[in-house]
C-alpha cells in the first residue's frame, strides 16, 4: 500500500494546524485502512496480523529509540511503519480458534460508537466535562445493579440519579473493581466513631488502635484472583492477611475451612474484614458455594464481596444465572464488561448493594466534586476517565437480554460439547468439567492413561507423578508450538486436582466466550494438537526410560 | 435522518451471529455518522451538540429505566437516540472558544487509529494478549522518562525493555499515576528489613511499629490537586496527613514553610514520607519551586514526587522547559498525555527515575505476570487496560518534538498575550498571570476597581470583602449564562489572592491549549462577558445598597 499522503510534515504552524481541521483525505493510507476496519473487521485482522509469530526480542528492536522524534511525520509513513511494526504482531484477541482469552470477537458496532467516544472525548470525573455521559453511566450502573439485585422501581428511582448515592462505579477493569470494592469495606469497618475521625482521615494505625484490632484479614478461595494481594497491599492490609482458604474437588472454597480459619482469626484478636466469594475463578471458571459464604459473612458480620469479573456476564441468561445464585446477597460485585459482554477492553464495574455504601470512600473537592453535586468523580478510584460506560450502553440496548440469552447459552453449551469431545477423544483427558465456559484439559495418549490409572489404583504416588511431570512438558510443547504456528491458540496454566494428589499439574485452559466459534473449530483444535504431540522429540524416549515404552504404543 | 437499518433485531441466533460477522452498511444511519466524524470532526460535533444547555434534570429522564431491555434493537434506532439523548447534550470540549477545559480540539489521525485499536483489543495487562503493544508502551515510557530525566543511551539501552525494571506506569490517568508514586514512596520507605517483611506483606502497622515511626505524612502546596488525598486516604496513611503548606503571592509552595513543618513534624516522631511538588496547579497553572523542593527532600531524605500531570507537556518545548526546572530531580513524575499532549481521555503516565523503583509494588502470580516476564502488569495498579499508548506513541511521532514545539510555545504566548488584552481592557481584572498557559481573571467594572483599590489603600477591609462578595456574584452570574448561551466557555474556580488579604475569590479560570483558538475568539470571549454583566439585575442595586452607586456609573 503506498498511497500519496496528504499531510504535509514540515513543523510549521500553519501544517500543524492542519492536522486539527483538515479532514482525513479518503484516499490516504490511514482512510484506507479504516475502510477496510469497517467493511471487514475479521479480514482485516487477519490479514494484518502475521501469522507465525515473531519472537518478542525481534519485535523490540523496532521499539528501541529513546528519543522523541525531532521533525514531524507523514501520518502515511507512520501508518504503514505500525502496521508493520505493531499490528502485525499484536495478538489476534477476536480469531474463533483463539479460546485461550477471555476476549471475544466484538459486534461491528462498537468501533464506530468508540471513534465517536474518542470524538467527543468526554471526561466522567465531572459532569462539566461529561453532562449527558453522566447520566447514562449512572443507567448502565443502575441496570447491571438490577440485574444482580433485582431492586423495585422505587428503589432505582430514589437512587440512580441521587447525587450523594451512587449504585456502583465504573473503571478501567476488574482490578480497580476488586480495590473499590475493598477500600469501600476496610473504610466501612473503621470508620468515624466518637473522637476517631475514621481511616479516611486519620490512617490505619490509629483505626486499628481505636477499634482495638490487632490486624485485619481477607478470607478468600485460594483460586482467588492476584489483584486482591495487590489490594491488600495499597489498602496497608498486607499480602500475608489475604487469607487464602483450600477449595473441593470442583474447585469450589472449602466454606467450612474459612469457617473455622475466622473462628481462629477471631480468638486472635484478628478482624475478618471482608470475605471475598470468587463467581468465576481465572483458571478453571468453577464458582464459590455463594450464599453459604453469604451466610458466613453475615455471621461474623463483615464484607461479603464478590468477584464476578469474568462470570458475572452469566446472570444475563434466565438459562443459567442459578449458577450465581447467592450473589444478589454480596454487598459488592465485580463485572468486566470487557470480558463476557462483548465490549471492548477497559469497562470494569464495580456493584453496591446499598446506595449508601460508596460513601465511605467519598472525597470532595472545593471546586470539584462539590457536596450535593452528581459528578461521578467524588465515589470512584480514577479521576479523570473516558465515557466507555457508553459501549456497554450500546450492547445492553442493542443485544438485549434476549440477544445476550443466547449468546450466553451458546457459549455454556459449547463448553459442554467441547468437554464431551474430549471425554469421547482416546488421546485427551478432560481436567475440569465446564461449570461457566471454562474447561481445562491436556493431552494424554490413551496408553500413559491407562498407565497413570493403573498407578492410582496401585496408590503408586511417584509413578503418577513421574508420568505427569513428562505430561506437563508436553503439554507445554504442544501449547506453545500451536500458539508459534498461529492457526489456532488455547492457553496453558497449573492447577492441583484432587484426582492427582493436588499435585501441580499443566493444562490447557479454554475459555468459549467467542459466538463465532464453532464444533468444527473445537475439533480441529484437537485435531492439531495431537499432530503437534507428534513432534515432541523428548516425550516418547523419556516414557520409555521410566519403562514406559508399552504405554506410548 | 431516517435511513433503512440493515440489521435485523430479533432475538435469533442468526441475527445475532451477523453483528458479530457482517459489515457495517455504508448506508446506515451510523455509518453516516462515522462518515461525518471522519470528513469534518468539528463540523460534526458543532452540528450534533445542542448549543443551548438543557437542564441535567430534563436530561435524567431519557436516562431513567433501570432494566436491561429485553428485546434487541436496532443500530440505526439506537443510533438515532443518544444522538438526540446523549451526542446532543454532551460538552463540546474541543471547540475553539470552549476555554475552561483541560481537554483541547483532537488531531484527525487519533480517531481512525483509536478504531483500529479497539478493533485489535489488545490487554496490555500481559504479552500473551498484547505482544507488540508491550514494547510500544514501554518505548513510550522510554521517551517520556527521556524527556524528563535525559539519560544516556546506556541507561535507556538496559532498562527500556528489561523484564525486571520499568521507566513507568501507564494508566488512565493523574489520579492512579499519584496514587502509584506514593504507593511505590510507601512501599520503599517501609520496605523488608531483618525479620519485617515489608509493609506490602505485613501491613501498616507492623510497618510503622517495625520502623518505630508514629505516623507517616506527605508534604504538598495547598494548591495539591484532590487526588493526593485519596492516596493518602486509599493507603491508609490518612488524609489528615496530607499536611497542606501554604503558598507565596503566585501561588508557588513557600519551601521555608515547609521545612519548618517537616522539622517539627521529625519532633513528634511522624516520619515525611513524600514532598510533592505540583508542575502546574489546577486553579492557577504555576509551578512549585522545583530544585528547592528536591534539595529538602534530600535534606530529610524523603521520595520526591512532581505532579505534572497538566504541566508535564510543557517539557516538549526547549523554549518554555526551564519553567519547569528541577523537575529532573524528582523520583517520580505524573503526566497526562491526554491533556496538553493532544491525546484522547484516558491516557495517563507515571514516571520513575530509578528503574529499580517500581519493584516496590512489583507483584507476581503463578501463571500470569511470572518473575522475569514482560508482562507490564506486574508493576502497575490497574489490571486489564487498553492500548492507549499507542495513540501516545502515534502523536510524538506524528507531531514531533518540532511540533510540540510550536503547539505549547503558542499556548504560551496566546495566554500572554490574553492577559494583556484582559489588563488593557477597563473592565476586566486579571488576578493570575499565566506562568504556563493558565490565568484567572474576573470581569469588575471600571468604577468598582477604583472603589476596591481605595479601600485597600486606606486598608478598609470590610469594604473589600464586601465589594468582593458582590463581585463574586457578578462573577458566577457571567460564568453561567455564557456557558448557557453556548457559544463559549470559560470556567469558574475560587483562589485566595494575596493582594486580596487571602480572601477566598471568585475567578473565571481559562486554559489556552487548544490550537484553533485564535486572539480574534479570546477578544469576543471578553465582549460576551462584558454584554452578560449588564443582564445582571442584582449586581448594580446591591453595589448601590452599599453606598458604591458612582463605581456603576
Amino acid at each position: 500500500m503506498t498511497l500519496k499522503p496528504n499531510r504535509q510534515a514540515d513543523a510549521s504552524e500553519q501544517s500543524l494546524l492542519r492536522i486539527f481541521t483538515v479532514p482525513e483525505d479518503t484516499n490516504s493510507t490511514l482512510s484506507i485502512i479504516e475502510q477496510k476496519l469497517s467493511e471487514d473487521l475479521a479480514g482485516f485482522l487477519g490479514n494484518s496480523i502475521a501469522a507465525l509469530e515473531k519472537p518478542l526480542s525481534e519485535i523490540e528492536t523496532d521499539f528501541k529509540s529513546f528519543k522523541i522524534p525531532a521533525a514531524p511525520r507523514f501520518v502515511s509513513d507512520y501508518t504503514d511503519e505500525i502496521m508493520q511494526n505493531l499490528v502485525a504482531h499484536s495478538v489476534h484477541t477476536s480469531a474463533p480458534s483463539f479460546i485461550g482469552h477471555m476476549t471475544s470477537a466484538l459486534p461491528y458496532f462498537v468501533l464506530p460508537l468508540s471513534k465517536m467516544m474518542v470524538g467527543l472525548n468526554q471526561n466522567l470525573v465531572k459532569i462539566e466535562t461529561s453532562k449527558a455521559f453522566t447520566p447514562l453511566e449512572r443507567q448502565v450502573l443502575g441496570m447491571m445493579h438490577n440485574l444482580i439485585y433485582d431492586q423495585n422501581d422505587t428503589f432505582y428511582n430514589e437512587w440512580m440519579h441521587s447525587a450523594n448515592h451512587s449504585l456502583g462505579a465504573f473503571c478501567s477493569g476488574g482490578t480497580i473493581a476488586n480495590i473499590t470494592a475493598l477500600w469501600i469495606a476496610r473504610n466501612q469497618l473503621l470508620k468515624a466513631q466518637g473522637e476517631f475521625k475514621g481511616i479516611a482521615r486519620e490512617g490505619m494505625l490509629k483505626a486499628l488502635r481505636h477499634y482495638g484490632y490487632d490486624d485485619l484479614a481477607i478470607l478468600v478461595s485460594e483460586r482467588g484472583h492476584y489483584s486482591l494481594g495487590k489490594a491488600a497491599d495499597l489498602l496497608s492490609i498486607g499480602r500475608d492477611n489475604i487469607i487464602s482458604v483450600p477449595t473441593d474437588g470442583n474447585n469450589k472454597v472449602d466454606v467450612d475451612a474459612m469457617r473455622k480459619i475466622a473462628q481462629q482469626l477471631e480468638r486472635q484478636n484478628i478482624k475478618v474484614m471482608a470475605i471475598v466469594g470468587v463467581a468465576g475463578t481465572t483458571e478453571t471458571g468453577n464458582v464459590d458455594p455463594l450464599s453459604q459464604l453469604a451466610e458466613l459473612a453475615s455471621e461474623i458480620n463483615c464484607h461479603f464481596h464478590v468477584d464476578a469479573a469474568w462470570g458475572g456476564a452469566s446472570l444475563l441468561s434466565n438459562k443459567y444465572r442459578h449458577l450465581l445464585a447467592g450473589i444478589e446477597r454480596a454487598d459488592s460485585v465485580t463485572i468486566d464488561a470487557h470480558k463476557q459482554m462483548y465490549v471492548p477492553m477497559g469497562a470494569g464495574m464495580v456493584l453496591f448493594k446499598d446506595p449508601e455504601l460508596a460513601n465511605n470512600i467519598a472525597h470532595h473537592a472545593e471546586y470539584i466534586l462539590r457536596v450535593g453535586s452528581k459528578d461521578l468523580g467524588s465515589q470512584t478510584l480514577e479521576g479523570s476517565r473516558p465515557g466507555m460506560a457508553m459501549l456497554v450502553h450500546a450492547c445492553l440496548q442493542i443485544i438485549g437480554q434476549e440477544g445476550y440469552e443466547i449468546l450466553i447459552n451458546n457459549s455454556l453449551e459449547k463448553a459442554r460439547h467441547f468437554a464431551t469431545l474430549i471425554k469421547q477423544h482416546s488421546e485427551f483427558e478432560l481436567v475440569t468439567e465446564p461449570e461457566l465456559c471454562l474447561l481445562t484439559y491436556r493431552y494424554v495418549p490413551s496408553g500413559v492413561q491407562e498407565a497413570i490409572e493403573k498407578a492410582i489404583a496401585a496408590n503408586d504416588l511417584e509413578k503418577v507423578n513421574h508420568i505427569n511431570a513428562l505430561l506437563d512438558g508436553l503439554t507445554q510443547f504442544i501449547q506453545k508450538h500451536q500458539r508459534e504456528q498461529g492457526k489456532s491458540f488455547v492457553s496453558r496454566t497449573r492447577i492441583r486436582p484432587l484426582k492427582y494428589y493436588r499435585q501441580t499439574t499443566t493444562v490447557f485452559r479454554v475459555v468459549l466466550a467467542n459466538p463465532l466459534t464453532t464444533h468444527t473449530i473445537l475439533m480441529s483444535v484437537l485435531e492439531e494438537q495431537v499432530e503437534i504431540a507428534k513432534l515432541d522429540s523428548e516425550f516418547y524416549p523419556q516414557l520409555h526410560a521410566i519403562g514406559l515404552e508399552s504405554a506410548a504404543l
